[in-house]
Parts: C-alpha cells; sequence; structure tokens
C-alpha cells in the first residue's frame, strides 16, 4: 500500500523529474547514450514524447534493457561500433557525492554503463535526492570474471573491504550480467579516497569494472529532482 | 619440410627442455597453476610421468586447452573457487625482458593466466631462447568486451598505439576468448615504460586485461632453454 507523499512516491516523483528534465536537454541530432534503470525509464519516456514532436537521435544503449525500453518507446538504436564518440549520455546513479563522482551499478550495468561514459562528451546524471551523499559508502558493484571470483574476494579483502556475492532473484544462484560475468558488492565503509579505491580494484585481475565512477566529473551534470524543482550541479547543460 | 637443427626443431627443443625442467621444479602436494600453449604442453608430459612415478598434485588450469590436456595426462584439476591460494604456476611467455616482465596472449588466454599468476606464489616460465628480448615490443594481446570494441580501439590509439581485432582462423570473424570476449593486438613499437602502459590499457573502460605481465617479477623464476642446458634466471627456484 502506497500513500502520497510517503518516501516511495516522493522518490519517484524526483526520478520522474530529474529524468524527464535530462530527457528535455537532449539536442536535435544527438548520438545519445542511454542508461539503465529506474530514473532513465522517465528519461525515456519523456523521449518518446519528443520524438512524436519531431526529435531526431540515435541511440546507444548500455543494457539489454536499456534497448528493450528504447525500442519500445521508438528510439533508434545504434551501437558504440557505429558511434565510437557519444555526444551525451543520460544515466542514474546509486550515489553521488560533492565532487560528482558517482556509485553505479545496482542494476549489474555498470561495466557497459562505464564505457558508454567514457565514450561521451557529457554526462547527464539524473537521480532522486536520496541518492545525494557527503561521502561515498557504497556497496560498490564489481563485475568479476566468474572464473576468478574467490581470489578477487580475497583482493578485496586486502584492500580492506568485504566482498558478497550477489545472489539472484527469479534465478538460483549468482547473478549474471549482460556480459555473462558475476557481481561482487564490495562493502568499504565510508570510501575516503575514491579515486585510489578504483583503481586499486580495477587493477585486479578478474575484475572487469568496479562501479566507482570517479574519472568523469569534469563532463558531468547532476540533475536532482527535488520536492520543489531539479535542481542542477556541476557543468552547466548548455556549454 | 623440415631439418634437424632448422629453426623451428631448435625452438621446440629449446620449450621441451625448458618446460619439463619448470615440472621437474614441482614438490610433491602443490597446487599448480597450469598455463596454456606449446611450452606449457612439455611440462605436463613430464607432470604425466612424474604423475606414475607418485607425484601428488592438483591443477588450476587457465584454459579449457590447460583443462583437456591436464585431463588427458591424468592430473588432477581443481579450480581458484577451490584453491583461491597458488603454490606455483607453469606458463609460456610471448617475449620477456631483461627485468622478467612479460608479454602474453598469442593464445589469446592471457586474462585467466593473470588471474591465475596473480593468485600464484611462485611463477616458472618457461621459454625457448627466441622469446628473450632486450625491451618488449609487442603487439600486446588486450582482451575486450565486444561491447567496447572500438571506443577501446580508439584509446589505444590515443596512448599510441594501433589496436587491430583478432581475427578467427577455423572460425569466421573475430576470435572468441574462453571468456566469451574479442581480442586486439596493440602494437607500440618498443615499450619503453611497460608498467605505465599496462596500468593505462586496463584503465580503458570495456578493457578485461592487456597481456603485460609487470606485476610479478618478483616471483617470476624464467627457465629458458638454451642449445647447451636450462638457463635460470630471476627467484632461484629452490627459495
Amino acid at each position: 500500500m502506497r500513500f502520497a507523499g510517503s518516501h516511495n512516491s516522493m522518490q519517484d516523483a524526483g526520478k520522474r523529474d530529474a529524468g524527464a528534465r535530462a530527457a528535455d536537454l537532449v539536442r536535435d541530432g544527438t548520438v545519445l547514450g542511454l542508461g539503465t534503470g529506474s530514473t532513465v525509464f522517465f528519461a525515456v519516456e519523456r523521449l518518446r514524447s519528443r520524438i512524436a514532436e519531431g526529435l531526431d537521435l540515435v541511440a546507444v544503449p548500455t543494457s539489454y534493457q536499456a534497448a528493450m525500453r528504447a525500442r519500445e518507446a521508438g528510439i533508434p538504436l545504434t551501437t558504440l561500433d557505429e558511434h565510437p564518440e557519444v555526444d551525451a549520455t543520460i544515466d542514474g546513479a546509486d550515489q553521488v557525492d560533492g565532487c560528482l563522482r558517482l556509485i553505479k551499478g545496482r542494476g549489474a550495468a555498470h561495466t557497459r554503463e562505464k564505457c558508454v561514459a567514457a565514450a561521451s562528451a557529457r554526462l547527464f546524471i539524473a537521480v532522486d535526492p536520496s541518492k545525494m551523499v557527503g561521502v561515498l559508502t557504497g556497496p560498490i558493484p564489481v563485475e568479476v570474471l566468474p572464473f576468478a571470483c574467490k581470489p578477487v574476494m580475497a583482493r578485496i579483502a586486502g584492500l580492506g573491504g568485504e566482498g558478497v556475492l550477489r545472489e539472484g532473484l527469479r534465478k538460483d544462484g549468482p547473478v549474471i550480467t549482460d556480459n555473462g560475468n558475476f557481481v561482487l558488492d564490495a562493502r568499504f565503509g565510508a570510501i575516503s579516497d575514491p579515486e585510489h579505491l578504483e583503481a586499486a580494484i580495477e587493477a585486479i585481475p578478474g575484475v572487469v569494472a568496479a562501479g566507482l565512477f570517479t574519472g568523469f566529473t569534469e563532463r558531468t551534470t547532476v540533475l536532482v529532482g527535488e520536492k520543489d524543482g531539479v535542481r542542477i550541479l556541476g557543468r552547466q547543460p548548455g556549454l
């Protein structure tokens, strides 16, 4: 049972407003990276309307989910093979700190999201206010080769964290990513040096990508769906 | 047509001697990482004999090929899940420099080889003399997610290299690794700072592992099958 004004509907309103606002930033002729998750859903819905009004774009999806939603909304799809340079990406995040560093991967899509972010000139991160934090605390999703799961867990412990294999729901055993790998959720408590930790985790053999995104802050605009409007952080949308 | 003393049979003799010598270093009760490729084949053949004489070991294979060969030779297999700490690994290399830094991956197995090397206390690298170089020159095999192939090629170009997608033989289109990914062969010419280049390539989103191995030199013993015997470089086998 949900009530108007409850925590969840407030969150949903924030996501909807932020996602829609991100979609409004998309210019005609854009090659658009399309993230994964509930906030991007609202962006896709707005893009559906804008396409009906004549907006021209092609989208690089970051997951099967993103591709299916885009197709359903009538957004033409492309790939990083066709468009290795992406104009802008709309995505969500699990946590955003004051320096616009991100934790992503609750949906197990962070590896492809990172590939697309790295290929993108601009990054529009749409979130509800609950995602804004003073200090990133994780857990950090880490995509790993199934082959190396145990030694990677040991190495994460060596870095002071604890990695737990993510179990599936509606699927027995571990979650399998769109790339065919496992996800460890790695808890480190408060993360004092995210850049260092991201590099240290990604240097472990068997790690495909960590859900810490510290290298994109200069190209990032964060859109926070507040109660009284969408707050804009970081790089200004028009520039 | 081959002649005794020709280049290829000399190489084969070097590989055979080095591989067999590496196998002779294996102690009773060892958890042994088993690399991939032609030199390891000779180690496996020697291990087959030693097992017949009573040697007790279990092996962590680094590829389907390594597993099949080990099984055929009667070597009991295990996994990094069972044994996240490996006592020693026998492997080959495409190039070895004077600091015992390696280039690996001609057989497209370098990602799992790197996972096992990282889990191993000791690394026995068996090569013929043609693999010893003053300066590593590559090409460097780079395992990449198919999703991100093109932008990774662009980023390798940004590092001053040229990445070429490895095409299959006996298979149309690109080689697919045991992990389901592509391989780029990245040429940089003479590699002046292998540590830096390894880190830079592996920091590219979409890269699973680069075939540059610079972090294992202190645990490494290189066995070179020379004409007049096996030369030992690096850490002494007994220690």
